[in-house]
C-alpha cells in the first residue's frame, strides 16, 4: 500500500548539457517528489555499439533518488532504436505501406515483430534490468513506451496476418464466405491470393487487420514484461506507458499482461479547461475540456478497472511549437486532483527538464529551459505538499460511478476507416465513434453525473454494478452480447442504447435483423433507416423536460415505436414522424432508445431524467465528484473550472483534507481552485 | 417498342447470405419492376481459378425472373478482376504514376489495356455471353461498369502514347512546334526524349494525354462490344454504365460503340432537392440541387443525342459510409419522373439488397439490411405502379428544348489541370470547366426553359435545331468550329457566347487573336484582358431589367464594345469601364457575349431576356418541363420541389396520366409531389 | 553610372509562333525601354542534341536590340535542362526525398551538384557566353535562374553533407554532444550511421541540413558566375536573378558571388495594393499589400546592401491561370516607383508577350496573346516616358530608413519546420519567423517609417548607421551577436527586441540561460516561460497611448519586470500578471522589449513612440518614402494607394520631377497615383 500519491515527472539527467543531479534531486525532494521514472530513450547510451554496453551511467541517478527517498520506474529503451542497429539491419524499418520504409529520425520506426529486432532488444532489456533489479529505489518497470504506433505493413508481419486467419478461418473458402468475398470479386483461390492492406476497402477484412496489429502490441509488450519479470523482485510492478490513440492498442487486452495499467494524461489547459465546455474543439493525443480531462481519466481507469498510474501528463506545456499553452494558476492542482479523484495513484510530469535540443523542445517541463524553478515549478510543489497531507487517504481510490458507458475498442476502429459521421463540410469524421460516445459522456458529465468506462470484454451484465448501462455505437457486438445486453434489462437494468448498436456481428456484417438488432423487441422500437444530418434539429421534449436550445445532431435513426413510450420528438416536417429518444419498461429493468446524437443541453437533459446528479444547484463552473477510499471512508472533490470566485454549500459535515479543518455548511473557492473533502456522517 | 419505362434494379443474389431469390424476385414482381441487371460484379464467381469457370449459377436469377416477366440486363464483369489473376500477373496492375501499382482490394485496379488482362478479360466474357445469349429474359448486355476510372501511367500505355504522338505528328521537329517545346527547353531530339506525364506541367502535352486516356476507354469497350455482338441476338442491346465523372471517358465517342447510353444518376436527396437551389453545395458523382439533376439527365441524352437508360441511381441512399440521406416521401418519384422526363426510358436503381459486406454497405438498397420491405420500398413500388399506368406513352421521349448548351470534354479536361477559376481562398477549382458551364444551365432552368446539351462533335449549325445556342467555356476549340459558330449566328441563330470561348485552339494555345478569336467582329466586342474577382461584383441592368440581387462573379472579360449594344455594365469603380453583357445583330441572328460567370439572379434574368418561359408565374418551389412522345403527343411534366402544397393554373386542356383523370383548371400538388400531364389541343 | 533607371522585359522572341522581331522592338522603343533579358529558358534551343550546339539565334535579336539603343541581359539556361540530357542520365534526376526522382515535364528537375550535370552546363555556358560577350549590346550576365527550387535528397548530395559534417565536426562524438543526440537514441557509432532528412525530426539536424542546402546555391552559381567572368568584359555585370521564397537560397551569402543584386518583385495587384492593408492574406512568392511590397524591396536591397536590379515583376497579371488580375490604372506607375524609391536601378517585367503555350500561358506579359499593345502597354509606357524624364536623379538611390530590422535567414528555415506560431485553426503557421517579423516591418510602415532590413551577417554594432535596430524573432543566434546587440544598446542605440529573440544558440539549442539569454539584465526583464495565443488579447497602454483597437496576437511571453519600465500590459485575467512591452535605459541607449506579437494598431503605436514620422498628417491612403540620390539630392516619393483623389501640404520647396514644375504648397493626386518631389532646401 502506498503511503501517497506517487508524484513526480520523468527525469533525462543524461539528456543535460551540464551535471547538475544534486540541484535536480534536491529541488525534487523540495517538492515532494516520491519518483521519478529514467532510462527509457537512451538506447544508444546503454548501447553505443552493436554488442558493447555501458549500463553504469545511471547509477548515480539512482543512488541520489534513493538518498532523497524518491523511487524509481526503470524503463526499457526498445522505442528508439539506435542508429547502427538501423544501419546493421534495414530490413527491421517498419513499414506504413507496404515496401515504404519510415524514414529514421525520430523513434518507434521500427518493425517491433521482427526477430532481427528482438534479438537485440532483448539483450539489452536482459542487460539493463539484471543491472538495476535489485536497487532498493526500484519500484517498477516501464517496458518500451507508447507502444503501437504504427500499423506495420512489412512483408513477415503482412505473412503473419495471412498465416493467422489461415489458423483462424482453415481454408480460403470459410474466409471467402465470412468475409464476403463474392462481392467485387474478391474470392481467394488460395491463401496466396490475399491482397495486402494498402488497397484494401473490404470492412471484413480491415477489422481482421486492425485486430492483428493490437495483437502485435500486446504479444510484444507481454513478451518484454515476462523477460523483465525474471529479474524483478516481488515487490516491483510492470508496466507500459499507454497513450490511448495509438492506432494498434487494445487497452484492455494489451493491461493484461501488465501489473498495472499506465498511461497519458495530456489535456488542454488555459481555457481549455473552463466548465461547461463552450466550442466543440477536437479531441486528439490532447484532450480538450474538463469533461474531456476526465474521459481521459476514467478510460485508464476502465483498462483493469483499477486505480492507475498517469505516467505522462502536462508539465509546464505539452507542444508541439505552436502550441505552448502553460496552465492559469490553479490548473496543475485541478488536473491532478481529478485524475487522483478517478483512480490516479501517481501524477508524474512529462517531464522534469525542458529539453535544449531535439524535437520536444517545447514540450515544457517542471523547469523551465534556464533550469531555474519558476511558476510552473511552485504550482507543482504545492501540489506535493497537497499530495503529502492527504497521505494515503487518497491512494487507490474507486472513483464513484452513476452510470457505466460501455466501450468498444474494434467499433471505433472500424469507424477510423468507415466513419458514420461526417464533419461540417461533409467529408468523413475518422473519430466518429467518439462522435457518438463523446456526447453520451459530456452529457452525463454536465448532468452532475459520474461514468464507469467498461470494455465489453469486462461486461458481465451485473446490475448491481452497473445500475445504468449506456450503450453508443456498439457497432461491432456479437450475437452473445447483444442478447447480454438485453437480459441485463430484464433483470433489472437501465440499458440506454445509441446510434449503432448492434448494427454489424463481430465481421463488420451489416446484421440482417431488424434492428437495432436483436434489441428492437425489447426496446419496443425499430428502424430500417437512418439519416446523417448536417445541421442540427430541433426538438421536443414530450415524457421529459428541454431547455428550448436542445438539439439533435449529425444522426437520426428512423425509429417507428412498436411499444416504447416516447420521450423526445423531432420538429422537422421529415424527421418529425420519428422519435429521437424513447423508453421502455422491459422486464424488471428499461430500455431507453437514443436514435440521434444528442447536443450538450439534450445529452444532459436526458441524463437528468436518467438520475438526477446528487449535489445539485452548484454554480457555473463548479464540478463535484466523488470516491470511496482504500479503507471505505467517502471523498468529495470540488473544482472551480472559473475564473470567479465561488462559495456553495457542503451537504452534511464534512473535513477539508488539504486545509486540514472542517468544511460545514459555506465553501469558499477562487479561481481555477479544488477542494477535497472526506464525509464524515455517511 | 418498349410497353413502358424499363423499372428495376440491380440485383446481386449472388451476395445475399442466404437463399432469398423467388421472396425478391415476388416483392420485385409486386413494386412492378420489369428489368433487372445481374452479373457484372462477381468474374471470381464466374471463374473462381485461372481457367476453371462456373457459369451456371446465374441460371436459376435469368429463369425466376423470366416466370414473372422481368427483363435482365447481362454484365460482363471486367472490371473487378479476381485476386489469382492480380497474383499470376502484378504486371497488370494499375498505375497512377510511373511505376507506383495501384493496390488491390477495390476494384478497377487494372491496366486494361494490358494483353495480359486482355486474354483473360476475353475468355470469361466469351464464356459467359455464349452461356447466356439465348436466355429469352436477356434483353441486353453491359460490358464492363464505370469505365475510365484512372489516368493509367502504365509502362506500355505510355509507349503507346509515344507511338500514337509519333503517328500523328511524324517526327519530332514537328511536335516540338506544334506544342511550342521550345519554351522551357522541352524540345525533344528523339520519340524517347518524352517524358512521362507525372511531371508534365505542359497545357499541350495534357491535351493529348487526355485524349489518349479517353481513345483507351473507348477501345476497350468497343473491343468488348464488337465480342458481345458475336453472341447477341439482334433484339439485343450492348452498352456500359457511364460514371460521367471518370476521368478518362469521352461519352460521346464511347457511346459510338455501343447501341444506347446507360449511365448513373446519383442526386442529393433531402433538402439537396429544394428549388430554386440554395447555397453553393459541389457537384460531384452525385448532383446537387434540381436543376443539376437535370442537367446530369441531359447530358445522358446529350451523349447519343437519344433516349438513354439510368442503370444506377438512389435507392434509400448512395453512400459513403457518412452520408446516408433517404429520399423525403416523393422524392424518388420525382426524381425519376424528372429522369424519364428527359429522356430516361429505363430506371434501375442500385441496388435491390443492401449490401451486408464490401466497401459499399452503406449504399442503401431499396430494401434495407433487415431484408424487409420498408419505405423506400413502399416509395419505389408506388412509382412502379405509375409508370405500369402510363405505359409506353413516356418511352422514347424527345425532351423540349428552348436553348442548346455547347459541351467541351477537352475543355473539361484541359480546365482540371489549368482551371481559370479559383475557390473562394484562393485555390484553384478544378471543376472550373463546369464552374463557367453550369450557370447558364441553371440560369436557364431558373427561368424556367428546357435545354438541350450538344457536343462539339455534334454540332452541325442548324438554326432550326439550335435556335439559341449557348456556348461558355468553349476554350479548346479548332478554327473551323469558331467559324461554324460565326455563321450559325449569320444564317440566324441566337449565339450566346460565355467568357473563354474560343480563347485556345485545338491544342491549347492561346491564339494569337483578338479575342473572342474569330468571333469578335461579328460579336462586336473585343478585348485583350481578364481578370479574375474574388467578391461578387454589382451590375446594372441597361438592355435588361435586373433583381437587385444580380451580380457578376469570378470572372471578368475586359470587354471593349465595337458595335454591340451593351445589356450589362458593372458598378465597380476599374471593371466599370467595360459591359458585362452586350450582344449585337450578326446576319439574320445575333451574337450575345457574357463576359462573366453570372450569379443565379443574373443568368435568370438573362435567359429571360433570351427566351420567356411558356409557363410563368409558378408558384416557388414548382418547376414544369415537357417532352413529346414517340407518338408525337405533347407531355408536361409538373414537379413541386418543397414542403409547402400548392395549387397552379393549367393552361388549355389536359388529361392528368397517373390519375387518369382530367386536368383543366387549377392543380393541386403536395409537398415533393409530381403530375404527368398530356395535353389535349395543342 | 546609368543614365537612367533600366526598364524593360524578359524577351523570348523564340517563343513566338510568327517572326516579329522588329514590330516588337519598335514597341518597346515606343515606350522607352531600355533592356531586355534574354536566352535564359532555352537550352535545347542552344543545344538541340548532345554536343550539337545552335547559338548564331539570338544574334538578331542582340543587333535589333542594339540598333535601338536597347541593353541586353544575357542569360544561361542551366535551369531548364534538355529532354535529351534528362534520358541520357537519368541519375542527375533530382530526388525531393531519397530515392524519389521528381518527374520531368518542368524546368529546375536537376539535382545541380551532380557532375553528370555539371560537364554539359559548363559546356553550353562556355559556348554561349564566348559567342556573345563581346557584342555591344550586352551589359550584363545572368546566370541561371530563380536558384534554390529544391531541398536535393539526392545520394551524392547526402553523402557530401555528410563529409561537411564529418570536415566540421571531426569525429561522431563530437558530433553527438553539440547536437544532443543522446535524445531518442540518436548517438551515431559512425558517419554511415547518420539517417536521411526524410525522417529527421531533430532541429539541430535541420539547422545544418539547410545550411547545406543553401551552400549548395550559392556555390553553384558562384560556379557559373566565375566561368561566365573569364569571358566577360570589365563593363559586364553578372548575377542572378532571385525569388527570395526559395527554401535553398541564404541571399546575402549568394550576392557575395555576384556583382549586383537582382530578383523578383511579384505583389498582388488590384485591391492587393490598398493601404492601410485590410486582411490578413497570406504572403507567398507574391507579396500581398502595400508594405509587404516595400518589404520586398527593403529585402532586395538588404542582400548586399545596395541598390539592386529587379529582373521579374509583374506586366499584365502574375499567374497562375486562375489568378488574372491585371492591375487597376495607375498601380504599374506606383508599384515601379516604388521600387526605385528603394533603391531598384532595373525594371524588368516578366515579360514582354504573354505566352501561347507552356505552363505559363496565364503570367500575362507586356502584350496580350493577340501580341497588340493594350491597357498594360499603354500604361508601362507611360512609366518609360517618366523614367526618361527623371533620368539619373532615380539611379542608384539610397532609401532613407528611420529603423533597421535585423533579418536571420536560419530562423527563418528553423521555423519553417518547427514553427512558433499556429494558425487560427491550431495548425503549425510554416511561416512563423515572418508571423513575428512582418508585423513590426508592417508596423512601422503604417506609421509612416522607412525601414532598412539588415542580415545578421551584416551587423557591425554601429548606432550611427542604425540608431533603432529592431530584432524579432533571432531564434538562432550565436553568444556573440547577442552581446554586440546588448552593446550595440549600450553605447547608444535603440535596441528593440521582439519575441524568440536570443532563445536558441547557434545550432538550435535552446539556451540553458535566463531570458531573453544574455539581454534579459540589460533589458530589465526576464521570463521563464511564454504562450501561443489564439485570439486577440487586450492590452493598456501605460507609457504610451493606444488606440482602441490595439491588442497583442499569437504570442505572450511572461516576462517579469526588473528594473524595465512598462509600456503596455495585457489586460486578462491570466497575462495580465505580465508586461506586454517594456523599455529600460541601458547604458547611452535604450532596450525595448516586445513580448507578444502586435496587431497592426499596436505595432503602429509603438513605432510612433520610438519615432515620430517626419511627414504626419497624411490623407488616408497615402504613404510618403523619401530617398537619397547618388549627387546627395533628396527625394520624396507620394503615393495615393486608393480610388479616392486626395491633396497633401508638401512643407517646404520642392520639385515635381515627373511633371518638370514647381510642388510647393498643396500637391493633388488622383486615385492611385504617384508623384516624385525633389527637396529644394534643405
Amino acid at each position: 500500500m502506498q503511503e501517497r500519491v506517487l508524484f513526480g515527472a520523468a527525469y533525462y539527467h543524461e539528456y543535460q548539457p551540464h551535471d547538475r543531479l544534486n540541484q535536480d534531486l534536491d529541488l525534487m525532494a523540495a517538492a515532494r517528489f516520491s519518483v521519478i521514472r529514467v532510462g527509457e530513450s537512451v538506447w544508444s547510451t546503454w548501447e553505443p555499439e552493436n554488442g558493447r554496453f555501458d549500463v553504469d551511467w545511471l547509477q548515480p541517478v539512482l543512488d541520489g533518488a534513493q538518498a532523497r527517498g524518491i523511487a524509481v520506474v526503470l524503463g526499457t529503451p526498445t522505442y528508439a532504436v539506435p542508429p547502427w542497429l538501423a544501419r546493421l539491419y534495414p530490413e527491421i524499418t517498419g513499414e506504413r505501406r507496404t515496401g515504404q520504409r519510415i524514414g529514421w529520425g525520430a523513434r518507434q520506426e521500427v518493425d517491433f515483430t521482427h526477430p532481427g529486432f528482438r534479438f537485440h532488444a532483448e539483450r539489452v532489456i536482459r542487460k539493463i534490468t539484471e543491472r538495476y533489479a535489485d536497487h532498493p529505489a526500484v519500484i517498477g518497470f516501464q517496458v518500451d513506451n507508447e507502444p503501437g504506433n504504427e500499423l506495420l505493413h512489412n512483408h513477415g508481419v503482412f505473412q503473419r496476418f495471412v498465416d493467422t486467419l489461415r489458423h483462424k478461418y482453415g481454408d480460403v473458402q470459410t474466409l471467402n464466405d465470412a468475409w464476403g468475398l463474392v462481392y467485387w470479386s474478391h474470392r481467394l483461390s488460395d491463401w496466396a491470393d490475399l491482397w495486402t492492406p494498402d488497397g484494401n476497402v473490404q470492412p471484413q477484412y480491415d477489422v481482421a487487420w486492425r485486430q492483428f496489429q493490437a495483437d502485435q502490441t500486446t504479444e510484444f509488450i507481454g513478451w518484454q514484461a515476462d523477460i523483465v519479470r525474471e529479474y524483478a523482485r516481488p515487490d516491483q510492478f510492470v508496466t507500459t506507458c499507454i497513450a490511448y490513440e495509438r492506432p494498434a492498442v487494445a487497452d484492455d487486452e494489451l493491461v493484461r499482461r501488465l501489473d498495472v495499467t499506465a498511461g497519458n494524461a495530456y489535456y488542454s489547459m488555459q481555457d481549455g479547461l473552463r466548465h461547461p465546455h463552450a466550442g466543440s474543439a477536437q479531441q486528439g493525443w490532447t484532450t480538450n475540456g474538463t469533461w474531456a480531462l476526465y474521459l481521459s481519466a476514467d478510460r485508464m481507469y476502465s483498462s483493469k478497472q483499477s486505480p492507475f498510474l498517469v505516467t505522462e501528463t502536462n508539465a509546464q506545456s505539452i507542444g508541439f511549437p505552436w502550441n505552448n499553452r502553460p496552465a492559469y494558476d490553479g490548473q496543475w492542482r485541478q488536473a491532478a486532483w481529478a485524475l487522483v479523484s478517478r483512480g490516479a495513484k501517481m501524477i508524474e510530469y512529462w517531464h522534469w527538464h525542458t529539453l535544449h535540443f531535439g524535437a520536444e523542445t517545447y514540450w515544457g517541463g517542471v523547469l523551465p529551459h534556464s533550469g531555474q524553478p519558476g511558476r510552473t515549478y511552485r504550482e507543482v510543489a504545492q501540489l506535493g505538499a497537497e499530495f503529502e497531507a492527504a497521505g494515503s487517504l487518497v491512494v487507490d481510490l474507486t472513483p464513484d460511478s452513476d452510470l457505466t458507458l460501455l466501450y468498444s475498442t474494434p467499433s471505433k476502429w472500424l469507424m477510423q476507416k468507415y466513419p458514420a459521421l461526417a464533419h461540417a463540410d461533409g467529408s468523413p469524421d475518422e473519430r466518429s465513434y467518439h462522435g457518438f460516445f463523446d456526447p453520451f459522456y459530456r452529457g452525463a458529465f454536465d448532468a452532475g453525473l459520474q461514468v464507469r468506462i467498461l470494455h465489453t470484454s469486462q461486461f458481465t451484465g451485473s446490475v448491481r454494478d452497473h445500475p445504468v448501462l449506456v450503450v453508443p455505437a456498439l457497432y461491432l457486438a456479437d450475437t452473445d452480447l447483444l442478447d447480454q445486453l438485453a437480459a441485463y434489462a430484464e433483470v433489472g437494468g437501465h440499458l440506454v442504447v445509441g446510434p449503432r448498436t448492434g448494427y454489424a456481428d463481430h465481421e463488420a456484417r451489416a446484421r440482417t435483423d431488424v434492428q437495432p438488432a436483436r434489441l428492437a423487441d425489447a426496446a419496443g422500437v425499430r428502424y430500417d433507416e437512418f439519416s446523417n444530418v448536417s445541421v442540427e434539429v430541433p426538438v421536443r421534449g414530450i415524457g421529459l423536460e428541454l431547455d428550448a436550445d436542445a438539439a439533435a445532431t449529425r444522426w437520426v435513426d428512423g425509429l417507428e415505436v412498436d411499444g416504447a413510450d416516447v420521450l423526445v420528438g423531432y420538429d422537422h416536417p421529415h424527421f418529425g414522424r420519428w422519435p429521437a429518444i424513447t423508453t421502455r419498461a422491459y422486464g424488471a429493468g428499461r430500455i431507453t432508445y437514443v436514435g440521434t446524437v444528442p447536443n450538450p443541453a439534450l445529452a444532459a437533459a436526458l441524463f437528468r431524467w436518467i438520475k438526477p446528479a446528487s449535489w445539485t444547484e452548484l454554480p457555473a463552473g463548479v464540478t463535484v465528484t466523488s470516491a470511496t477510499s482504500a479503507d471505505g471512508r467517502r471523498l468529495r472533490f470540488v473544482h472551480n473550472w472559473s475564473w470567479d470566485s465561488v462559495g456553495l454549500k457542503v451537504p452534511g459535515r464534512a473535513h477539508d483534507v488539504l486545509a486540514d479543518q472542517p468544511a460545514n455548511g459555506e465553501l469558499e473557492l477562487g479561481p481555477w481552485d479544488v477542494r477535497v473533502l472526506v464525509e464524515l456522517d455517511q
